[in-house]
């Protein structure tokens, strides 16, 4: 790898060489464009502080990614690919310098047929569903930040979102079907990947590989009810979200548990919002109204917000905004020294977790589950907690109470892909890597198994 | 209660009483309208001989139904409704004579709109689907009878059917949301209930009410992929088919395991299954397909049929008709010395406990098992085991042996409401029956808790 001066001098004379591409050079752009929510993090912001691209470079076709592919390829020069810096973990932040590949104006949409859909990486997930509902289809996730996030950016760096209490993850087998990718060589090949290979590429953070276009399957279009329920017992409200989100005749797109004081955050919906209440925010098919309302009555909770899919256009107000890291979001404006972590609680007893951690940690830790089926289809909840930060350690015995009663962490104050939710080195992503990025010129410094193959063969060879 | 004799003399009055109905008399039309398919139970079909209406009506409109009620209610005649006569527990077969009030001329379909539809009782739930295509949906459920039964018999003594894999059987929240229903007086009172309370008519063989109308949550219409997948090992066959029905990201309607030597009795799919071969019938949408072949690599099995919806319509063979209790009745042509269990996995490892049974059971008990939600949501097993009766006995200590592995029997070879998957008296049914049907003229001697609580208020009398 190059020294940090050579690569700001490769990335120097780059623009000279491509003069017709969209160069951003600005200081303050390309730190804007080198960061993302990672300040959700305390740990994070001061760990990532500092690191930056040396440029950004904006491509609007895939032979323009081609042209800088290949000449970062020739020249050794870092690339690190971002969507719309939706991401918290410092994904799209370049650690070793380089260039910022911005896929945020390679956003075509391409087609919808047989529940099947494909874009361009870069585009918006709000354009994309917007897109697939002119097809009778729409998007089986929406993040939170749909209206900005792109497509390649929830490949490469989400989870999934709304949506996913139905269809959990992006990583369910039959959620992504193929994906578009360029090599990372002087000649740049591109590559058409079904999954399950395609996969390898995903949560990777842009290392192993620029994915050009992704195609995946869709829902049917449904115009979703947006609710509000509020609860004066803890308790009543999560068994509430329980019930709907495990009956199956029930058809939803997003059921979220905020526990008190976490809805008193939401400035916005106040009205609905009674002081000291815990809330639970629902989208649900307008058949399923009945049904919910039944299980609302016997949990004793009431409706305090219901908006239909056109009253929602009508107010430009959408619930998915103040759900996922939207909630923790929305808690930061609010006091700036809140954090957040990101759990996985047991579906055989998320409830009872909930409940416990809640009354071990009440007040310092605010509890916030989104319900979803994880990749093998099972029911369970995310935690999305807000804790009141009080120093790095306690934040670290937090996690680790969480980890002692089985709610495994999803550590988000690490940078590092294995460090977080994929818990361990895969080595059929290292392999894919190898395959696809065989100078490790993708995002460096963020894929473990790579850094300590290349460590293994530096040794190998002294 | 009257005396056979008298009902007798009661019901020969009927027709005089009112002319313009269209009454049933002929004797073989009455046996054949006082029965179902309980002969698939060697033990239903000889203690239901012999049991019969003393005639039958099929009422074209509400108010001829009111008309037959109110007639039989001041005569005292006791009422058995019955739809096309496909359930398997002798349900429409009437223990005290009387009228089987045939309903299915009484099957107008009438409206969809925001995904619920409604329709009168008798209409056929492949008419009702087909209506509900027109208006872009589908049922939810559709048992393998869907060309012949009825909404109305599948409420009154169904479960569900192709659909319980995704919106789970037809009593889970959500998906039964009103009936309309008759009250047995001799000034016949309408009622709309709405669910729960409309739940309390689900199931209990019409001893509760007539159940006029229905209205339901639908699903949007897909066009399934038909596909047939073999396995030369039963194991193998059993976990491809768990890999599919548990993934959140393959959207399927039907998912039917079907144990070597089940497959070599649908001669009509010969050609697709080969000798010795365990099968997996399943309905999939397109969009699945990459994902199910995915699977099915993973589990080294092979597609040996697949036809698209267009395909499978152009041929007029539907997978779904080798399903469910389609799967008994081709055993049962095949081999008249056949019988068959219902029962009910634990979902929490019912692969397991199946591979139990299959290596205690097999030769003996044939494993079919179709994969769905239950009520609560969780994936599970349902079998409808194929069996080669030997004796009585020999049929109760199979199902003893299932019991004492964890697997629960819903007993196929009774005739009593609480015998069967209700398994219990549930007061609340009871209390639904005292307010409709007070003279308990309806379907007499289905109902245990009926009949206990007539038989506490005798002794207490007495």
């Amino acid at each position: 790898m190059l020294d940090a001066n050579s690569v700001a001098q490769a990335c120097a004379a780059l623009p000279a060489q491509l003069p017709d591409l969209d160069w951003i050079t600005e200081p303050i752009k390309v730190n804007r464009l080198s960061s993302d929510f990672a300040w959700f993090s305390p740990v994070l912001k001061r760990t990532l502080a500092g690191k930056r691209a040396d440029l950004v470079v904006r491509p609007r076709s895939e032979e323009e990614i081609r042209r800088v592919v290949s000449a970062c390829a020739r020249a050794g020069v870092p690339i690190t690919p971002r969507g719309s810096g939706t991401g918290n973990y410092g994904q799209c932040t370049p650690l070793q310098g380089g260039v910022v590949l911005d896929l945020s104006a390679y956003g075509q949409a391409l087609w919808v047929r047989d529940g099947v859909g494909r874009a361009q990486a870069g585009v918006k997930l709000g354009d994309f569903d917007a897109y697939a509902r002119e097809h009778g289809h729409e998007l089986r996730w929406l993040p939170s930040t749909y209206r900005t996030a792109t497509l390649g950016g929830l490949y490469g760096g989400g989870f999934g979102g709304a949506g996913s209490i139905t269809y959990g993850p992006v990583a369910a087998t039959g959620n992504v079907l193929g994906a578009r990718v360029m090599t990372i060589e002087p000649e740049p090949r591109v590559l058409e990947l079904r999954a399950p290979d395609a996969l390898l590429l995903h949560h990777t953070y842009g290392t192993t590989g620029i994915v050009l276009e992704l195609e995946v399957a869709l829902a049917p279009a449904q115009d979703w009810l947006e609710c509000i329920a509020v609860f004066d017992d803890f308790e009543n409200g999560l068994r509430f979200a329980d019930d709907v989100a495990r009956s199956p005749g029930l058809i939803k797109k997003e059921i979220s548990f905020l526990g008190a004081p976490i809805p008193a955050y939401f400035n916005a919906l106040a009205d609905s919002l009674p002081a000291g209440c815990h809330a639970v925010i629902l989208l649900v098919h307008p058949a399923s109204e009945q049904g919910m309302l039944e299980c609302l009555a016997r949990r004793g909770g009431s409706l305090s917000y219901r908006k239909t899919a056109q009253e929602a256009r009508q107010s430009a107000r959408y619930l998915i905004e103040f759900t996922w890291n939207h909630t923790t979001l929305n808690a930061l404006k609010h006091d700036k020294s809140l954090t957040y972590i990101q759990s996985a609680f047991d579906p055989n007893r998320y409830v009872e977790q909930a409940l416990e951690m809640e009354s071990k940690l009440a007040g310092e830790v605010l509890m916030h589950l989104e319900f979803l089926r994880n990749r093998e289809g099972q029911l369970t909840c995310s935690g999305l907690q807000i804790i009141r930060y009080r120093s790095d350690e306690r934040l670290q015995e937090i996690m680790q109470i969480h980890r002692d009663h089985g709610v495994g962490i999803n550590n988000p104050h690490v940078y590092i892909v294995e460090d977080g939710k994929q818990g361990r080195v895969n080595p059929d992503i290292v392999a894919m890597k190898a395959r696809i990025d065989p100078d490790g010129l993708l995002n460096p410094g963020k894929l473990r198994g790579w850094e300590e193959r290349a460590a293994r063969a530096a040794a190998a060879s002294a």
